[in-house]
């Protein structure tokens, strides 16, 4: 969809005169907080999630000109399209459909003609099945013992997702099977797991959408060698989650079962596939799978029909554009005040980084603007007593911080300084993201000087549960995806990534020779790399 | 110790003038790369690391400015006052002498007199006894079955660095004994390791040299609780790190013994102090701690005696400025292609971030150039599938890649495309740096266009030993305080998280008083602080 190019809008003209004239003195956050009115105006609940953007550096003026900006740029039409699975990757002719993976509306989406709502649906049925198989023990070992242990073989969007799922729910809810993530090629990350599971009770889950992934197809060989060598049979223990038609979708192979992924649906956007589906349900049964599923979709719905000053991912889009162009912020933080959320962050840094992180436009021009900021993260209130040193005096990074009202743990709370650890742990999220704000200026030796004025936004969800799970993933896809909407980026492609493979190549076909051969030189390739390729085999520094 | 603020050193501006004159042509990665002694001429190997910064922006001029720098800000002479006991930490009136805690050579280190190394070795004798009794089983739980399991209550630097150590020991040697980490107050942390653990075969290590930091007390309340709840005695069971004299120092409390940490040796530099030494000697034996620190004290005389152009961590700390105050790099990232080296990240996020995050000068003035920048990362080739798309095409920040020529699993392995998986790691490793610093700008449409120009360094170590573990985490921390001491920051204070503590400390009371009467009403709070804690006590969102 062509829309006015970025800078040519209107209302990001508006944005730089603003900036221009405001940032040094009124967007004050002391200023602001100080409003009677701030906080109720500035926040906002729906769809299970608070959103408080009370400590952001923007007033009235310049939200309406942000969403003004929306409104220029469609984005609300854009992400609509996107949901009713028009092209909108457009370099790579495709589809971006994961809302369509957990579409509990009665819309049927359909590509040329094809019912993608039921492929679906069918896909969800057979995990259905075979998840609750292999929890009534129909489905077990080739020695006849039942699963205890999955293990994902799969890097970058095969697992981030759900690893941050999966290290959600199971605080929330006892695992029924544990899973182990083997994404790096490094060896010792197979030699670790190994020394975790029992082979005769474990499954291996191997996913890669091309099935051509070359760190997910050289760990498949190594586990393959591995599970013969224990004498189990690899057609009980293997299953693959793979395109319809891959080298890896092949009914004679040794196989106990495969599930499809679409190419619609892209990597770091597909949780809610089979690519979470099946791992996530062999953990936690379908039904909870079903229950994250129904929070996304809810959260989609929001992102879909609210309008946008009530649109929380799409405002806080607007708000990272704000904090990234006007503010010259680089960075962001996503701070959980809960340690069962420690692995949001990695997974939002995947999704947003590779989705934004781009140097083209959706018409193959360069961008001229800055496109998408480094993500990171860790929990608090350890972050507190880690970076957040900086963050109070050093350079200016937005953060969001991210509460959960109700713990899981319900034994017996012990109660420090009159409060209960959970308490502690509110009131420490409640007083970053106020000191960050008004700072410490007064009646203050330099040492101690805060200067403030460093905004954050909060995100509440009631609880762990997996509805609010959901809410929390599809809120961080909707974000991503409105953001690229407006910068003009695609967020579903990642040519940058493939320099790096072509070359890999080229250093790994100069390895294998010199396997074969022991008097292979590397003097063809530059300087370094025969540096470090002869101290490989040397073995010796 | 005093010397020329760093905007007056003669070599900071001709290094401006350098950054202006050189940055946009001729310090091009393509071309600098390209040249036939380079990569000779810009890395060295010392204490059993390699350093590559041969693909950094710089040539023969910036880096003998970069030099001159180092010298007109006298830092090795800083760094030799560090190690020999003056007050470099000067806000608090105190030594920096982690340096010390590993000192094999045959200096002895005295404060006013007292024989701080006779001290230190004191500490690990007892060590070595304590943990000698434990794994002998002359040490037992209380209901006589032998430990399995230690629990570090700890937060920031008393278990960041603990925590990467152990982490990469772990793939090396087998652990005696797991340790598990309870730093976050938030009560679904404690209920996670409970889950874990059997009380009646578990150590509880208390750290804090205060005593006093809140979530540790807190933690401690509750744990203490949970010891009881299960009817074991606490004497038994629990053993504190702390400083002679502190609350936790009580010869009459219920503990099993009590190790001390000293006023010299700040949190995030205190791995090689009790707070690594009980938990590591706990898990792998006091024999494999003390590889450990003979690793780091090779290292850290490397930094003290080496002169400016062969010190590794103080070129390091010079091309962390150069990217920062001249090339405007705002964050960093730490690749290491080791999956058991994914706990070093966040270790130097919290050493290098609160450490150099800071405001104001050792003079006590408002700093007027760029502090600490952000540290982040992920091991490779796993980083490649998440956020490389941004670091090949979106905003360029400079990584540290860090390759270990020996992986640790020695069984089995399969060869994909010709090549074991390490060898393909490695591949990915060299190819990556290389792809980063040349890019693809010929013959390619602009979806895949890659300017390169990107800077990085690459680190190789051996293997996986505890020397070589030593050597890196003491490389980080010389690596830091160098820089501390160019940018006139004293890296061993933290004055900046005082006001979020300040703050915390007035909702927790409020909190409290509501605990004490439900009637107590939230009146007295800003609007944001009222809804959060309403909301709390209302449990539903």
């Amino acid at each position: 969809m062509r829309t006015t190019h970025l800078k040519d809008c209107a209302a990001y003209q508006h944005l730089l005169q603003i900036a221009d004239k405001k940032t040094a003195s009124s967007l004050n956050l002391k200023r602001l907080t100080a409003q009677a009115d701030r906080f109720e105006k500035y926040s906002l609940q729906n769809s299970g999630i608070f959103y408080d953007y009370s400590k952001q550096r923007l007033d009235d003026e310049v939200l309406n000109e942000l969403i003004a900006l929306a409104r220029e740029k469609e984005v609300k039409k854009q992400f609509k399209s996107m949901c009713d699975g028009k092209v909108v990757n457009a370099t790579e002719n495709r589809a971006a459909l994961h809302t369509a993976a957990r579409n509990y509306t009665d819309n049927t989406i359909k590509i040329n003609g094809a019912n993608i709502s039921r492929q679906i649906n069918d896909v969800n049925r057979d995990i259905k099945r075979f998840t609750g198989k292999v929890h009534d023990q129909t489905i077990v070992g080739s020695t006849g013992k039942p699963f205890t242990d999955a293990v994902i073989i799969g890097i970058g969007g095969s697992y981030l997702g759900c690893e941050f799922v999966y290290s959600a729910l199971k605080v929330f809810s006892t695992p029924n099977m544990n899973l182990h993530f083997l994404p790096n090629v490094d060896i010792d990350n197979f030699g670790q797991i190994i020394k975790q599971i029992d082979p005769e009770k474990t499954l291996w889950i191997v996913i890669s959408k091309s099935y051509t992934t070359t760190e997910t197809m050289a760990n498949l060989k190594q586990v393959t060698g591995f599970i013969k060598s224990c004498n189990i049979n690899i057609k009980d223990h293997l299953v693959s989650i793979t395109a319809k038609g891959s080298p890896g979708d092949d009914a004679t192979a040794d196989m106990l079962a495969t599930f499809h992924m679409f190419d619609f649906i892209g990597g770091r956007y597909s949780v809610t596939s089979a690519v979470g589906g099946l791992p996530l349900s062999l953990a936690f049964g379908f039904d909870i799978f079903e229950r994250f599923l129904k929070g996304c979709c809810q959260m989609d719905d929001h992102a879909i029909t609210a309008p946008e000053h009530d649109n929380i991912p799409l405002l806080a889009a607007l708000i990272s554009i704000w904090n990234s162009h006007f503010l010259s912020c680089s960075a962001q933080a996503i701070i959980p005040y809960c340690s069962a959320l420690s692995k949001l962050a990695p997974h939002v840094q995947q999704l947003y980084m590779e989705s934004l992180g781009k140097s083209v436009t959706t018409t193959g021009d360069f961008i001229d603007y800055p496109s998408g900021v480094i993500i990171f993260g860790e929990p608090g209130t350890c972050a507190q007593h880690s970076f957040f040193q900086l963050a109070h005096q050093g350079l200016a990074f937005p953060i969001e911080f991210i509460g959960v009202v109700n713990p899981v743990y319900d034994g017996v709370q012990n109660v420090s300084k009159g409060v209960t650890n959970h308490q502690e742990l509110w009131a420490n999220m409640i007083a970053q993201a106020r000191a960050l704000a008004i700072g410490r200026t007064d009646d203050v030796d330099n040492a101690r000087y805060c200067g403030g004025n460093r905004p954050s936004s909060t995100i509440i969800i009631e609880d762990l549960s997996p509805q609010n799970i959901g809410r929390l993933l599809s809120f961080y896809e909707a974000r991503t995806v409105f953001e690229g909407f407006i910068l003009d980026i695609n967020p579903f492609d990642q040519f940058g990534v493939e320099l790096g493979k072509v070359l890999a190549s080229d250093i790994r076909d100069e390895v294998a020779k010199k396997n074969r051969a022991a008097g292979h030189s590397f003097d063809n390739l530059d300087t370094a790399a025969k540096f470090y390729l002869d101290l490989l085999f040397k073995k010796k520094l």
